[in-house]
């Protein structure tokens, strides 16, 4: 924390502050500027909220400086995470040199079509298979998804293709669930600060797909993480999927720009969501090509074989034929890249 | 829902959309343009989702017309909904006429920081008390609330002062407790999503103050509160507090538009956090003024009577001798308002 | 500024950091935490672009710390500034104790549109009048001002009613005639950073009423004012027009909060414009209460006698009666908070 | 425009909307639906602002359905528009197939600073050498760039390595000596709704390019190209560069989306300057190649040979052998879309 005098702050002021911060039981250094004098502060494990010293006279501002995770942190673990995922047809890495492709329908809908769909995605040598049991929708007239019988039907996809299942839990009854049926546990974007949920899936045996919030900021979205780190599953994948902004003409914006920006200051693999981070289907295809060029480790994309028929997000499902074009150029980029689509 | 054609769209394509349309069930009604044709969709009851439309041929967007929630529109209910929230010394009004004022600390902490104070609180008159037991905190080793033993000391606030008890519940579990022990049941602003929350407050038998999510539209945020009054508990109380935005000088942004935008829209009534929508305490008195003038059915404030040594949020909370000055003024501008102060 | 480095940072890294900074002239001090170290630097007067210390090994980032303003500082100047604009009636003062109503259309139509609005706002008692000759307009094809003749009516209605004229500037060329016809230079938030256009208003003679930005950062914003004060112009009012937010419902988002912001870091008036700050009608005399009570030292309110024709902004424009409601409501508001509206 | 009625509109309400749309000489076409009637309207050129219909009794809400630009439209012309942009070493083509790379210093400081820089450069085969003469500074006290004798070393620069010149201009008097000097105007993102200027753009004799404003939707980003157009000059090439969000991490929010968006409506080129928009160096290698992942025509990138001692944005200018490989990286990208980088 660093502690902003006013330019006109007196030295009694300045002591003033330095005297506060001591009775707290941490350390003041005083630094005086030729403009103004700032009070760098150290000692402070966390618990003690300082913001408080902004109210004291002679202080313009508090600017916190130490970042608050820990464990998602490459102070502590240089090297890249690679998150291993077992499924029937052996293990999926992801991080590193390995690009995971996710792909399935946005919610699973019946029996036919998850399997119509995942016939034609095994086709294309991906995976892994993604479709939601339990659906956050804005309405609560909308489809809410299968609940149990949906991940039912992906368990026989699993069994039928050897897919590793990623599938949305959306509430601790849900979790129990989903790592009773699925590979993968995925939390989504509107539950990036479900505290309660962060943690009981850092109690799982299942890695996790942490999907970005809304409008989350890169300390939210890694502190979210360390949530799940800090009750003890390390097996944890990052996903931006769009954040929202005042732009007119697409669901989401997608911010491309933190996959580097995780990269430089956590260990953990991040994929990217196309999909709902764009809302339209013409903008999956280019904005996959850009995902991996900018280094995510992974896609996460919505096929549908009737995209007009789709109970849900059918606007941005694209169908079989167009992923598996998407596949190639993928494919291609990613040689540029050095690196493996799996 | 609308479907725009392009300038140059052939009669052919036209026809195309149309019959796609009717073959869903649905009406079309072409509405030929000097400049291009736009053709009107009727009879959807929202289970198809017709946003796929756009990837047709010669189609160049959808536009949505119809707002999707019933039960907590004006169009449904034309009179303010006025809540009542049964307390020990006598029932709370909220909306109509009827301005509420909630205050307290932002975390209970001990019992005589409570006590301190409630009975600093209870001398100004007002009759909410607000505290919480359970805290969504983003950083994992941040205090996270007292938890039940917290309930208990607000009951015995509760028992000792009078006051009706505001507090959050996070998950389901807290919920049941927090609906034990209460009086109103607060879904904070990053559960404005957690829909299974969300239901799970619709079949309780206490109102429910549900919080603006950090970037909620107008339309999700009312959608949120239709989740709790279709599922049967038409006791709902919305609250604004700050939108996440660009802005760098506080926290959030307090949307005070929201407030005028809600009553054209809803019969709901709507609070005002100043506490959380600003994140500084010198800005919570001139923005409590503004809230009451535009027309907020009510306050909640965070009071604490050593901000300095508070657990969390001490920087935005004002001591009770600032709440008494607060309220004195915005008693003050309700009357220009014709509404009166409980 | 202040260098943090990453908690493994070693001994050399630091030290090459501040060898760095001693290189440019400036003084480093090193202040070791328990988890990291960071660095301060002084003696930088502006001049040398630090961020590159960022990309130094061991390095996690700069954080500014002095604000780049001087002159619109409160650090330069305790007291608020009243600004004093001269009207054929005697002077109007804006700031301190005095709130400042100014009120007309959107645009300069013709003569009887100008007059006829007039002679009812002179009714109301306000002093002075607001109408644009030059248009900003996102569209080519829409109307861009009558240009000089729309000064001409301006300083027709100046000469009839007493009024000062409120009206805006786009390029220099606008500038000298604004100069010549008018009594306060508006300059609009889309040239907020049009920094050529600021550095003539600060040399022209007359007040100058600055618009934020539509994303400016409360920085941006009193760092264009200082433009305008550098160049000799102590004559500033700063108005909040509404800021650009994900929001829905309005066209944008009225930021209140920055009143009591820029009240805290400096001595300038400011203004509220609820017109364009909500872009709806029936928000505007909710806004207008809000604006007061938050302790704005002015209102820009669109008036119109046809809003429903008139060639720009209909959609915000009040009638004279709403006017008269409007001022009565903001009178009352105003002696709660021992204040003056002229 | 497409005027939505409430649920329980009467008739009559339905009605007396329709009539003053007729009195407007607009055609109304009421079209009921099961749950609210809408009225389309059609027959208006854009001359009546029909948002006043909002405040009629009975209506939720007017919503705008053609969009208002012409020119720049798809709808006029299907191609790609490819920019010729001529140079002492020929013609340099941007769109179709051709992706065009500029770069240089941000800021022209001295005539060795930009010799040295350009022959770097110039030993990587790129055509377009770009450098600001003058310089939009948020602070008055900044660097604000050589003007004309900045001018007079690009021209140098040009003379001697055959690039063609890109350097912005930021009002009306600097125009017409970049006009002389350069052979492309730039338009910075502060005056992308410089109206003034931009009319003077459209009637220069070079190619302008176009930088989005910093919170610009796509609909206003298009509109003032529109302006550029409608003087005549057709030779226009847009440049995203970065838009304003909450986010945290980088200086703005690289909106690639925008690629694929624009290229849906609008003929024009689009180019993406991945320095400014991220603001660090580290992020620009990897959102050049997403950039062109995505479909971009273009990159602007800023290079410098020692960015530590830029007087302007060294923190995300890179160095000539990072631009090497950055070219290398986007070549090979470039040749999956069948593309090629001049």
């Amino acid at each position: 924390m660093l502690v902003v005098m006013q330019s006109n702050a007196t030295e009694e002021q300045v002591r003033a502050v330095c005297e506060r911060i001591e009775t707290l039981g941490l350390k003041a250094h005083a630094i005086p500027g030729s403009g103004r004098t700032a009070i760098g502060i150290t000692g402070n494990s966390g618990a003690v909220d300082l913001g408080v010293l902004e109210s004291m006279s002679g202080v313009i501002e508090c600017i916190p400086v130490t970042k608050p995770y820990k464990l998602v942190s490459r102070d502590v673990k240089e090297e890249d995470t690679v998150v291993r995922i077992p499924t029937p047809s052996g293990d999926v890495l992801v991080g590193g040199e390995h690009i995971a492709m996710v792909a399935g329908p946005c919610a699973v809908e019946t029996e036919e079509q998850c399997f119509a769909i995942a016939s034609q995605l095994k086709a294309t040598g991906i995976r892994l298979f993604r479709g939601g049991a339990y659906k956050p929708r804005t309405s609560p007239y909308s489809f809410q998804g299968l609940g149990l019988s949906g991940l039912k039907i992906l368990s026989m996809v699993r069994k039928q293709y050897g897919f590793g299942i990623v599938t949305e839990a959306i509430d601790n009854e849900s979790l129990d669930l989903v790592e009773e049926y699925a590979d993968v546990i995925q939390i989504g974007a509107r539950n990036m600060q479900n505290f309660s949920l962060l943690k009981r899936a850092g109690r799982a045996k299942l890695p996790v797909l942490l999907k970005r919030g809304m409008s989350a900021t890169l300390d939210e979205f890694l502190m979210a993480a360390e949530y799940i780190l800090s009750e003890g599953n390390y097996n944890v994948m990052l996903c931006e999927r769009g954040v929202r902004t005042f732009s007119d003409f697409s669901r989401n914006t997608l911010d491309l720009a933190v996959v580097p920006a995780v990269k430089k200051r956590s260990h953990l693999p991040i994929l990217v969501d196309p999909s709902h981070g764009t809302g339209k289907r013409h903008k999956v295809l280019p904005l996959s090509r850009a995902a991996v060029a900018v280094g995510a480790d992974g896609l996460l994309v919505e096929v549908h074989h009737q995209p007009e028929k789709a109970l849900s997000d059918g606007i941005q499902s694209i169908v079989p034929d167009e992923y598996a074009e998407l596949l190639d150029e993928v494919r291609q980029i990613s040689t540029v890249l050095k690196r493996k689509v799996n």
